[in-house]
């Protein structure tokens, strides 16, 4: 039999105990778990970087995984927890748009977590990822359905994540998404959008930066020259062979883009 | 049946080889365990931060967890492995104090680590993290008992970790424990100390610091605002919604902090 | 029955979602798989560093344990995926010479993984960690015999890895290897070819310092003194007692050093 697979997407850091006790919680409920991180170096309370990470992961895991994000400023206050069913995978989070790629990816039911009999009590005020989420994902691994947990809503939020917007005829205006551990600076221009880019005379500013070079692979282009790639997230990134594009350019994330196509 | 659940805390870092090491010889002697790691970003060296992670974590793990703690300055010394019994779980660790918030808090047993049958060998005088702790904690996990491993002692040590002073009426004087990755000021004012906070009259002097506001929630306060907060330690901490406590007061671990309620 | 183990070592770091994805897609094809990471910290790009840190591991590992190695500045180009059998063991890497010091320490087999039917598809041109490397791991953990990955190869790359040179009767010249977490210097002497160090003269000269004393165990020595020890690594390494030696000598990876022994 398959063993169930809950993974972990937080701003906690690794210096603290705080993903080391919420493992204990899921193992404790669910000792057939396998616990995967994904990430524990979300900057805190970017609500974005964690909606990006967790969309990037969560098909590369078999049906039925269980995915817990918790990136939760709003933590202690009214804001609800909810777990999501989207391509035959489940996601714990709290509702503060922190999935808000899934959704515009999949489609998905969303019930709000009530049921206080599958919380870890007492529920202290600030660490929610431990008594609520943990508990609610390792029932649901061990096989409770979710529809014990709450009721569906629709009310749910759903931040408009910047989509690039066209400005003319071949010219869209988009941003910088993330930026990852190599320097590959990572825009919000999808390959999706854009077919075949490698065929066509393309032109992104970004910063004082202009580019026209699409590369197939990291390795195509010289050491330290700049080029766009179809990276393996599926968007347009600017990177270098081997060096960090990031400092290069010398941008950060959100800084504007503006891509043009002919 | 339960699989067995064996925890690491360290101050090894995670660039080298050591934790994965210690995971291998784990998983060499007990195949069926679930290897959790707690932290290995302790400050090199630092007995007393060691001390708080482990006690705070235990307490999400089930019966019978057994709980590795490498921070190990003496290690190739006279210092003596022990073992731990406390709470229905395993404590591995040398004898340098690093488990005193577990006695502080537990009923408990120490013996020390003796069999040299259960060592890897040969024993290497600088990493008994992978020779001594990791072979003694799998063998607990796959059931040996933990007598056969040396005999009880009552020399352990136990460093008194500072705990508030009280000198005046309505005044104590401690200090501060810990800083978390958001942060957050840990001190050693406990909550169940000090009850109903929240409804009392309290100041704390922290640095140049005075704070007045005791909050429920880290929302519950505006941006920017520092106010203080039975935090899920159970200890007072300071805090910041949504930004770092620390950095706005400018204080350490070790910094005193005094306390008056009334 | 044992369960397979595969380890992975990588210079993703820990901040994004590459190695979260690697286990889901070990994990979606050998369920039963104990995943254990070695580093995810190696410098970007630093083969040699990689190779360092698989060679110090893999004899913690019980038989069969799968390794993959991702430290892969030539992914998409024609550097090809290989796995090596050495000690009983298996390794997955790109053919960069990141396996060089398991080359020189084991009788070893090289196969070129060639077979497309135990890659994910599509393969992107920049992430063969998630698209080949950790499908053929997971395969061969899910007992899949090496050959049915492709054909052993003899040209696969055997950088020579800097070795001391003896330039003296009792003189030889090393380099710097590694520096690890605690600032401890590992130089690229190996207490195998200079045996029984404590008990002879000693001179290691290393940037401006010069160093004349082996201690057998790190609490030996004064806390400041700068001393040399053959460490858990096997190898001679410069050491100070609860401080960094790297930050004391101000060397890196690759500076000189210089022994003599008489």
């Amino acid at each position: 039999m398959r063993k169930p697979i809950v993974t972990l997407t937080t701003d906690f850091g690794l210096q603290d105990h705080y993903v080391g006790a919420m493992k204990g919680v899921l193992l404790g409920i669910c000792p057939q778990a396998q616990v995967v991180d994904i990430s524990h170096q979300v900057q805190p309370f970017q609500i974005s970087e964690g909606a990006y990470l967790i969309a990037q992961a969560c098909s590369s895991f078999p049906p039925k995984t269980v995915h817990v994000v918790v990136v939760d400023p709003g933590v202690g206050s009214a804001r609800r927890p909810i777990v999501v069913e989207a391509a035959r995978q489940f996601f714990v989070a709290p509702d503060n748009g922190v999935l808000a790629m899934i959704y515009a990816a999949q489609q998905h039911k969303v019930r709000v977590i009530a049921n206080q009999r599958y919380f870890r009590r007492p529920v202290s005020r600030t660490f929610h990822g431990r008594d609520i989420f943990a508990p609610a994902a390792a029932h649901l691994a061990a096989g409770l359905p979710a529809a014990r947990l709450g009721k569906r809503i629709e009310d749910y939020l759903r931040p408009a994540f910047l989509k690039p917007q066209r400005i003319g005829k071949r010219t869209w205006t988009g941003q910088v998404l993330h930026i990852d551990h190599f320097g590959n600076v990572v825009t919000n221009f999808h390959g999706g959008d854009f077919p075949d880019l490698e065929m066509r005379n393309v032109s992104m500013a970004l910063g004082t930066h202009e580019l026209h070079v699409v590369a197939r692979s990291y390795a195509e282009c010289g050491e330290g020259e700049l080029f766009l790639i179809v990276g393996s997230s599926g968007y347009l990134e600017v990177s270098v062979n081997q060096a960090s594009a990031a400092r290069a350019i010398g941008c950060g994330i959100g800084a504007p883009a503006e891509l043009t196509v002919w």
